[in-house]
């Protein structure tokens, strides 16, 4: 069994057989990072380019371990030390990148749809590690990953997504993703930062936070960005966390059993309280540790499989 | 057969004898990168530094592709986490990395001879990079590669370069190479950018870029550093580009199948046009991709040949 | 033989036997970085990754060497492009990268107390790379195995520490080492760069340099953070050299053969002049090449011993 995919772009157009497949991989693969040898050679004499436009600390160093956790080469390239310097577009880099013959190209950049382009450009597989407001499809499967290893299924589970859904990869990426598999998706958030006609994504907007959490199975809290608070969206980091951060009292009017994801860095006190965030119900460095396998199943799936088959 | 040389300076003093081994040598490494599983165990324990001043893509991650596909270890350092901001000086930093027993340091520096200044302090192997307008010998080499494949010879190849000659690494180190096997090569470019006495190098100065390239096999044209304008080396970037870009018209009047090199990366528009860029005549991506050969066969000559004779 | 430890945070709570067993299997690994194939399979499979809040060129490359020649795979995060941008405390980033399984964070950081910070936050060793003025204890070691391997011996050596005694966690990890394995430490530094009560360590605080050095069979010299002029702890680079800077005239008041260090890079001409530097008595670049072996066995005792005994 195996993918015909080149690329990973998002979550929107696979199907549920591939969503199921990758998840099913990744939980194979969960194992090689608790062995004492932490290692596969499967995909030895791979090299794996991770293209960063955006800083990031853990999805560059999830991707990068899990890269070498198959036996892949990694090689970083950073904003910083790119050639963007030198006015470079980006389909000469893909291009120049491609020449070198690596087998996948993981990529992160701050407009939506870059890594559809570039996948127009290489013949090698794209991996998407988020661009813009528009995708972030291994941080889905690692929430799918999650919420599947908790609850035992996807299929009928509420999930509750809180925050700024109109500029949110991840969002876009679950509501994609958890409703395909069968699960039912309410958002809630400031007016200002809920899109127009998001219910055309097949999920329901909340009026408030209260109504959006009270019967959810799975509480998923962004974040905030708040570097953004000067474009007015919000009127401060105390007024958000009043109305739509989760904290202890805010926990009590959900389920009981209700667990919490949260795709981090955490705003600690801003969208969510500390003692929630480390509390029993928080699945937050699960998602951390499901992230490494879910990237070593999309390397396989999209490098390696077809060895096997 | 191997090199008795420790480091890779420049191409001015290498013999033919030389320059065929590392072509033949990097033809046969091409494959490779060809293969299902693009590694070999030459350079296995080996540990090549990548130590780079200047900011680089392509460059740095071709030396770090080609060391990781020979399985040597690659360090890469750049000016940024360096040193060099508390003031060490290029002796120090040079002694202080080879008492950690690399094998190699790749360098580029924005001052020429520093390469060669770095291979007297160390027993190690020192590559040059590209140090400032001296010489970029790896490029060379690549280009070299590209022409004999396509050519089937470098022998009484007519090349055409046209560009900023006096300050272009790339022009020098092609000049050396391309002359010391037998071809003839012409130079163009703006008067401002034409080193006086360039014909010392054994190439002809032309007096316009149509006289350069009318009889030419192949044509190099070099990135102009847009960042150098205030300079006033030349007037605007459209005015460059009418005289001195190539462009269909222009192509119009070289031979039939004349073949384009550019090293990148290509400021599309001033020093060559898209459709020139991207068309047949092309070939940029040919050159990156020997480009990794290229890193292979410096690495295996300098580092690996001895014990396997 | 191993060690129950799971970080190396410190000298100061390290035992006598803890630091002869990690000299004693640092010398056994300085024969790997001699060989033809410098590298052992060791550590295949575990993860380390370099945490690195300052910059630095020689320890993470030494780190990093150290690492890849055991065959772990190495992951480096400086600052730079680390999610500290976002805000995030260490405790997340700390759990955070321990959900990815790493087997060893090594940590550099402004601040003293840090890499203890992150060790009570993860499960998986915490080496600390230097944390402000507090430790730097693979620096205390290497030189101890410098001086081990010259004189034969640490029992009885005398050692004087030159320089800016307040704020070096050099000085302090050396202090413990050197004291601990039965040598006598004497520091010196002008009156603002010595701190109160510095005896208290188990060493003497000499009135002058001179005095330092006289019957010292080591001196180790001090890096002076010229940055720090402006905070008015010296008058002047020129003053601090000629009372507190190691040249031949100061050299000629010391012992016959006395030996050098310098932890680097080195400020040449302030605290130590070039002809020192580079003299006979110098073993600086021999502190370099151990700081490799050393940081092996730091790995091979904290992360691979036990699958050994």
């Amino acid at each position: 069994m195996k993918t015909k995919r080149k690329d990973l772009l998002g979550i929107e157009n696979l199907t549920v057989d591939e969503i199921e497949l990758l998840l099913s991989t990744a939980e194979s693969f969960k194992e090689v990072s608790a062995r004492e040898i932490k290692k596969v050679p499967t995909l030895r004499g791979k090299t794996v380019i991770n293209l960063f436009y955006e800083p990031s600390t853990r999805t560059r160093t999830s991707f990068e371990i899990a890269a070498k956790r198959m036996s892949a080469d990694a090689v970083n390239i950073s904003i910083a030390s790119s050639s963007a310097v030198k006015g470079e577009t980006l389909k000469d880099t893909a291009r120049n990148l491609e020449a070198m013959k690596p087998d996948a190209i993981v990529i992160r950049h701050s407009s939506a749809g870059t890594p559809e382009m570039l996948s127009r450009y290489v013949g090698c597989s794209v991996i998407n590690a988020g661009d813009g407001a528009h995708e972030h499809p291994s941080q889905a499967l690692l929430d799918l990953l999650t919420v599947k290893e908790r609850l035992g299924r996807i299929e009928g589970v509420r999930l509750a997504i809180v925050g700024d859904i109109a500029h949110s990869r991840v969002a876009r990426s679950n509501i994609y993703g958890f409703t395909k598999l069968g699960a039912s998706v309410t958002v809630a958030g400031p007016p200002t930062m809920m899109p127009p006609g998001i219910e055309r994504l097949g999920c329901r907007a909340a009026a408030n936070m209260t109504d959006a959490i009270k019967d959810a199975d799975v509480i998923m809290m962004l974040r905030i960005q708040l570097e953004r608070q000067d474009e007015a969206f919000f009127p401060s980091a105390r007024e958000y966390s009043r109305l739509y951060g989760l904290d202890a009292d805010k926990l009590r009017t959900a389920k009981k059993d209700v667990i919490i994801l949260h795709p981090g860095p955490v705003n600690r006190g801003v969208e969510i309280s500390p003692d929630v965030a480390d509390g029993p119900y928080s699945l937050i460095l699960d998602q951390v540790t499901n992230g490494v396998a879910v990237r070593m199943a999309i390397f396989y799936l999209l490098l390696g499989a077809s060895r096997e088959t």
